[in-house]
């Protein structure tokens, strides 16, 4: 499975509204419909919103129509506005745009500026696939010999668009490494992603699962069913604070209350050490269909009011240890997040 | 709204499976619908339950064949049965029972156990609807003239048969003495009774209602959103730990990590002074579709693995109170939910 691919100047993304039923690949040549397929969650997770923005980022610099470079980058900028306005809450969108920005700095001509952009899309597509390799490896230490791990939302291969997922990523190579893991999955409402993907990619690489309802999750985890917690992220503040899929905080309180730990696998890139805390994480806020219709049923009665926030924020103290390609970071965060950034540069 | 009737010897059930889209009622009068209507959901609800159940087994008695009252007696056993096999975790259903199996004991003739029952099945709905009367009145002191109030489930009307619900028939008291209340009302995945029953009987009563799905009630609660969260029982241990919807022990450890009151609304139908604990509440696992398929549409993979426990035990240490019929009960529950049980007699 390759649900990011580049090829011939096309992306093709793995639509993600249409698993588990129908595998369809979206052929994408226009910025347009790069930034309609991430609003849409056609490409969801953070790591690979990153990485097919980069790749949308191209497209759109290529269609422009100008011979002066202040026109391009004018209207370069309006493209980088529509990717940064797709969603508000995974940092990875904003750390490829950044990075973007920077790569096209130095170019003279419209061809330097979109060979730079298509340039760097590809290297973050191919640092992002080794750094949720290592991240993986490094995680799958936290795993036990036979366990069963909980997760939330979905954060394989579909969210990051490489070989290894974050949460998922570090399951995965646990497996690998001869390790007998089973996973509770919850569905997470409104998208279903874990009854939809999770399973489904479970179920590819042959790791037992078990399907359950958001509801059920502490259920389990107080009958002492469940070793340990791992989640992936939306965004990371710089004292841990940790921004990922509505229902995430709730899972995490069950988990401290019940004496197991709780993990969050996630990228560099997913670690925005510029906002102090959670407190400073845009959460979006999406449609009431998504919340009151279920593939085009409705649920509830007409004018129900409804509260659809997509992510919530689970304060650092919750958190056990935060797995990144650099290592597993312990609290205290704001210290440890620090030293990891500053090794890399 | 009378979702249970009695009337020219049928009884009448509004369809709760078919809410909110249809407003369908179900005449029955062959007990082994009953048992079906009970074991399909289309009655649900602790105290409904208890209240179908009576006028079922007086159907159900009414129905046998014979001559001699021993063999009337076998019958009506294996009739009693097959109400008890119907569904384990809630206690009113037992409660019914044991009050028809009185009922009948000093009947001479099929004639007179006959009339017994359906005189004690009608005295059972009306000390019910008296009773869930008094303890929505009773628990309405507990809710501020202006305030947000999270609930799990359906616990309206629907859920009891009657006037008044359990938790919803204490925030509907409280906004009949003219408290500004509004409701979070969880969705309640699998089955969504909180999408269907609940926003429907609010909607009805005028009462503000916000839907949410499950994962959503944690991020509401730590932002300081919901001033107290109110459920409803399916069985209650004499030490206070406390059966309801799947999904109902997560809410009251989020409730408790934030600080505020988490109470459980039941009449004393609902509490089982025969068990010392939650750990002997038989928790239901109902069918694998209710969590695979959402409206009768598949979610999940083939062949996945599901888990679908209907109930879970809330210990009681998170329950704040515990409002009945007869006043509000506070820890320590084992000698003071005794002590409502001896007034009581």
């Amino acid at each position: 499975m390759r649900p990011i691919q580049w090829s011939g100047g096309k992306l093709r993304l793995l639509d993600q509204t249409a698993l588990p039923q129908q595998e369809i690949y979206l052929e994408i040549s226009d910025y347009r419909e790069a930034v309609h397929a991430i609003k849409t969650l056609q490409v969801r997770g953070a790591p690979a919103i990153g990485i097919a923005a980069g790749y949308g980022i191209m497209l759109g610099a290529q269609s422009i129509k100008t011979s002066s470079m202040k026109a391009f980058n004018k209207e370069l900028e309006q493209i980088l506005n529509d990717f940064a306005a797709s969603r508000p809450t995974a940092v990875n969108l904003f750390w490829t745009i950044n990075r973007m920005r920077r790569a096209l700095s130095t170019a003279e001509s419209q061809e330097e500026a979109v060979n730079a952009l298509e340039k760097e899309a590809r290297l973050i597509h191919r640092q992002q696939s080794a750094a949720m390799a290592k991240l993986s490896r490094i995680g799958s230490s936290l795993i036990g010999r036979e366990c069963t791990v909980l997760t939330h939302c979905n954060t394989g291969q579909l969210a990051t668009g490489v070989e290894y997922g974050t949460a998922l990523g570090v399951i995965k190579a646990a497996a690998e490494q001869g390790k007998k893991i089973s996973v509770y999955a919850d569905e997470t409402r409104p998208l279903l992603q874990g009854a939809r993907l999770t399973t489904w990619e479970l179920q590819q690489l042959k790791i037992p699962v078990t399907l359950i309802t958001d509801g059920m999750a502490g259920h389990f985890i107080s009958r002492g069913k469940i070793a340990c917690v791992i989640v992936g992220a939306d965004r990371i503040a710089a004292n841990g604070d940790t921004a990922n899929k509505i229902g995430t905080y709730s899972v995490a309180v069950l988990a401290r209350e019940n004496g197991i730990p709780f993990y969050v696998a996630a990228p560099l890139s997913s670690i925005d050490v510029s906002i102090d805390s959670g407190a400073r994480i845009p959460i979006e806020e999406r449609g009431r269909e998504e919340v009151l219709e279920f593939n085009g049923r409705r649920i509830a009665p007409l004018k129900v009011r409804v509260a659809n926030p997509a992510f919530d924020i689970t304060p650092h103290r919750y958190i056990t240890a935060i797995v990144t390609e650099k290592g597993i970071v312990r609290p205290p965060y704001k210290r440890n997040l620090k030293s990891t950034f500053q090794e890399v540069r």
